[in-house]
């Protein structure tokens, strides 16, 4: 027997009472019954991105909202800086191509995060930039981008700040409004604790004032469509019904349980201790110097193929982690550590690739790992007795 | 946000493949469907107690099924013999003096095995003995008792052996008929991995005839009824519908995964796991010479309340694991590892008691036990692959 553990970024595991609000019967969406559930949804989104705007559903993986963010807000030959540090970079500058916009590239080391100057720098040195399009957490790379100092230069000119916050809404606070995030994506199967299927999108007055003037072609993913049916408490197309439902039963989770703030600590200190683990048993962190917490990425030792490790670690263990995306494939491992991840996820991963590590032949010596992450987890049921 | 970890000898996790089967909609039980899944869970059944005999679904728990084998076997005034090392022992006598037989208790120091001798002494001393009551595992000291060669005494005798097989049956592997037992019970909730709910009893040729005899009321758990039920694919009062069910998904699972060998190794080395872990954070074994691979019971270090350290695993960690019961209580904490668990809920509890340990001021060094457990666990996986 095989149990299996999901400790990949995501998607990621969904707890039973979202499960179970999904499993319950299909409510039609055109009913006062699904439209109560919708502004309860509505209510909750607003609350996690942190805006007054509506939070539009879609449903999509966050893909489509990156298309989506791009075709409504911007026109053919558009000139947009893309901030490309990973695979997830390179995904907003393929779309905004694909569209035909000129594409400017601000490459960082993947692992690193950006440097604000060279977006300072790239928007004087190119005019008439429209957008900046960025990641706040890159998944592939495990860093983090500092979204909040990239909307210092954006936020009073007529720039836009365009943002995958795909690993990032939920996992730490995300003050839009207050930021000055014009469009901000999310997706259903990260800290929102949801399978894949379920996108979410909000736009600044910036943002929808960008719309009002967009030429792009857009039907299916149309947001002031969106927006004209979000007043009525539906969307312009079948909403994926059982997607609303399970994210009231997470908001209503997540608010019994002591509210985002509480998931934001958790992440946090999951994070620390995966950090510590992972270091204590001699890995190197892939982005040390600037590390999302909604997931960590390592290295695997020299002459250790991580695809290998990781279909070990899924195939014999039965841990699904993730590897590496793109020029990393084949290097590192991404431990996720965020939605309904606690304690002893964090513990299983570690222990489990010490296991694999030691079944390849390193030098690993067992124990190390869990040993530092038990010291960190223990300060949080600390801190919340205190 | 505390996830929560069931990692007592029983109740024990339910495998999402039973609870599903047993939350699909009710059958009625007079039906070609049921039969068709009753003879399926009877012909798992009998493998799985090792008998040609019809093993009786109770919808009871273990206890009602532990009743079952006196009231249907025995008569008022019979002298028995009964294996008191725990407090499951002491329920046979329980039971036994209820009904008004003369139960002789062979005192067995909590944590050990009873020693055949004495149970040979016994009956030499004491003519007339009808039946020996014992424990397979007799779960509130994690002790396993050695059925087998106490058949050895009873086998061609006319004195009837009565197992309690709750956390035996499935755990390791039971060979009711060639061994000689003449009453096998077990329950839903240990490690057939459903939850509590439904018990299982099988009769010998020998225990039937007594059955035939004896005197003793019954009503609800007539057996011979039962049997008779039994033989047109029901039961002589409503069945525990879903749990036939789950049973039936129970052992299809199982089938998928190797069979009960497959499960026996595992718990075996689960079992191996948690002593060696334990061992290496330093504590004692309650049940070091004949531990029972169901749970492992280890002495909490002087000082420290068994009762607090569980409290504090279960309501601050979220990891529910047994205390101690009846004269143990306060001292002892008992790991389960049996049913669905696999590698990680050893690491779990283990990794949950050197926190919890340390909390507690101990002196623990973390990182100890699940350092010895991984290598007994790693062995495991590269014994599956060569």
């Amino acid at each position: 027997m095989l149990k299996r553990y999901l400790l990949a970024p995501g998607p990621t595991p969904v707890p039973h009472e979202a499960l179970l609000a999904m499993a319950a019967p299909v409510l039609h969406h055109r009913t006062p019954q699904f439209a109560e559930i919708f502004r309860k949804v509505a209510a909750g989104s607003r609350e996690l991105f942190g805006t007054r705007q509506p939070v539009l559903p879609l449903a999509s993986s966050g893909t489509g909202a990156m298309e989506a963010a791009v075709t409504n807000t911007l026109s053919a030959g558009d000139r947009v800086l893309v901030v490309s540090g990973g695979k997830f970079g390179e995904r907003w500058a393929e779309i905004a191509r694909t569209h035909g916009l000129d594409a400017i590239e601000i490459e960082v080391e993947w692992g690193c995060a950006v440097d604000p100057d060279q977006i300072a720098d790239a928007l004087r040195r190119h005019p008439g930039v429209r957008a900046v399009l960025m990641q706040h957490s890159e998944t592939s790379t495990t860093a983090l981008h500092p979204v909040e100092r990239v909307a210092e230069l954006t936020r009073d000119t007529d720039v836009l700040l365009i943002v995958d916050g795909i690993t990032s809404v939920g996992v730490f606070e995300t003050r839009m409004d207050e930021v000055g995030i014009d469009v901000l994506v999310t997706g259903s199967q990260k800290a929102i604790m949801l399978p894949p299927g379920l996108a979410l999108i909000a736009l600044s007055d910036k943002a929808w004032a960008a719309a009002a003037k967009s030429t792009l072609p857009r039907y299916y993913f149309d947001l002031a469509k969106a927006r004209e049916s979000f007043a009525e408490d539906s969307t312009a197309y079948t909403p994926a019904i059982s997607f609303i439902s399970g994210l009231e039963a997470v908001y209503r989770l997540v608010a019994e349980q002591g509210g985002w703030p509480a998931v934001y600590r958790r992440h946090a200190i999951l994070a620390e201790a995966t950090r510590r683990g992972a270091l204590a048993m001699g890995l190197r962190l892939l982005a040390p110097s600037a590390p999302s917490p909604a997931a960590t990425g390592v290295w695997m030792p020299e002459g250790i193929d991580a695809g290998e490790v990781a279909r070990y670690l899924r195939d014999v263990i039965g841990v699904t982690v993730a590897g590496g995306q793109g020029k990393l494939k084949g290097k590192i491992l991404r431990l996720g550590h965020i939605g309904y991840a606690d304690t002893f996820d964090v513990i299983v991963a570690l222990t489990a690739v010490e296991m694999a590590l030691k079944h390849f032949g390193t030098g690993v010596v067992m124990g190390r790992g869990p040993a530092a992450a038990q010291e960190v987890l223990l300060q949080m049921y600390q801190v919340q007795e205190g």
